[in-house]
């Protein structure tokens, strides 16, 4: 936890400069900050501004801070994010790690090798996946909650709503052995496609291709979706 | 598993064209790839080449292919890691990760921020490191066992031994906040320190710079270990 984040109900004055925290930002700052008295950390207000508390009362049931929050976060990546649902393990992992990088749109789509059981996941609930997507905000430094859509039908959602989300944007299928080499350092806006372990099948990869998409690679390398997902969006951005 | 990797002792002719397999790797091709005999497998020889399988004999207890190994593997990245030790949960995710990226050559070291209990953890055994190492060359396709020296004293290491490993290479110490952006498709030979969970602490910072390190960063954000790991390399190669 970087960056203690605080929401609109821990504020307790009207003026909106003192928060009271309870549970897991208080263990946090007790057992792994080791804070004092006085202490100052860095405090960010879920989708607004960044900046400082002061710890101006700790006790073993709760902390006050005076916060100053003065900064904007950090410029979020362009682009959006078309993910076949992980399993759900990998899943919680990759919520955490899509946050920290900066991505703000998240489409979780169905695909042939997504197995049905994975759409049944208590990590899929929209306080589990926001309880993930905060940690990795809290890990970055950055406040702005990613919107998460869920997509359970592929054919539908290809057909008839993709078209239009990719319209103004630059449209990449991250598939191994397609099309080119992952391009680096873009600043457009850009609407990147992964598929699940073992990849889109090729009824969605000509799905996808169809749709606008174009193929890019990264290597002869199969990597994990966990890792690919960083490495893909550090390369593009 | 998209390879199956066989060992020098898993040859049971004389012309080395037959393996027969046990355990694991018999496992995965039954429950996983649900083969048959007759089927096709993707096979390599760990530090050889890579190939076909031809499954010939498939019991309860074990697999016999025959196998036609004729490709070279991909090639590695130009990089020498110098990752502070994490934590052994993530020691192990990592180490896959770096395997399966490409990467050849491993310093794990000492850090001030290195819980000393991390050093004693049994994913540090040699037959730990490289099964997660064979986990990642699974994942990835390729062959070639990475090496993976342990420095437990940061001091000595960084003013006795870095000197002449880093001689010939461009050296980067990852740090957030530090020195310029981090730089793109590199090709020369590169050594990449990155420090544990909280950073490298100041002290060592200095001893890196002293040495001939270059400071860069990958932007406001600051991310795990193992998700900065592929976001660097990924950006640098």
């Amino acid at each position: 936890m970087n960056l203690i984040l605080v929401r609109d109900s821990d504020f307790i004055d009207a003026r909106r400069q003192r928060v009271r925290l309870h549970g897991r930002r208080h263990q946090h700052i007790l057992a792994v900050h080791r804070a004092q008295p006085e202490d100052e950390l860095s405090v960010g207000e879920l989708n607004g501004l960044m900046g400082t508390g002061r710890i101006t009362e700790l006790t073993a049931g709760h902390v006050e801070l005076e916060v100053s929050l003065k900064h904007s976060p950090p410029p979020p990546l362009p682009v959006t994010l078309l993910l076949a649902l992980p399993r759900p393990k990998m899943l919680k992992r990759t919520l955490q790690t899509i946050a920290a990088m900066g991505v703000k749109n998240i489409v979780l789509l169905n695909s042939y090798r997504v197995e049905k059981s994975y759409w049944q996941t208590p990590f899929l609930k929209p306080a589990a996946i926001e309880e993930n997507l905060i940690l990795g905000l809290e890990q970055a430094k950055d406040t702005v909650l990613p919107e998460v859509v869920l997509k359970k039908r592929f054919k539908p959602f290809v057909e008839d709503e993709l078209p239009t989300l990719i319209e103004n944007s630059r449209a990449l299928l991250a598939h191994p052995g397609l099309g080119t080499e992952c391009p680096h350092n873009l600043a457009e806006p850009t609407t990147l496609a992964i598929g699940p372990e073992g990849g889109f099948i090729q009824y969605e990869v000509d799905k996808l291709l169809a749709a606008g998409f174009e193929g890019i690679h990264l290597g002869p390398r199969i990597l994990k979706v966990e890792t690919a997902v960083p490495a893909l969006l550090s390369k593009l951005f």
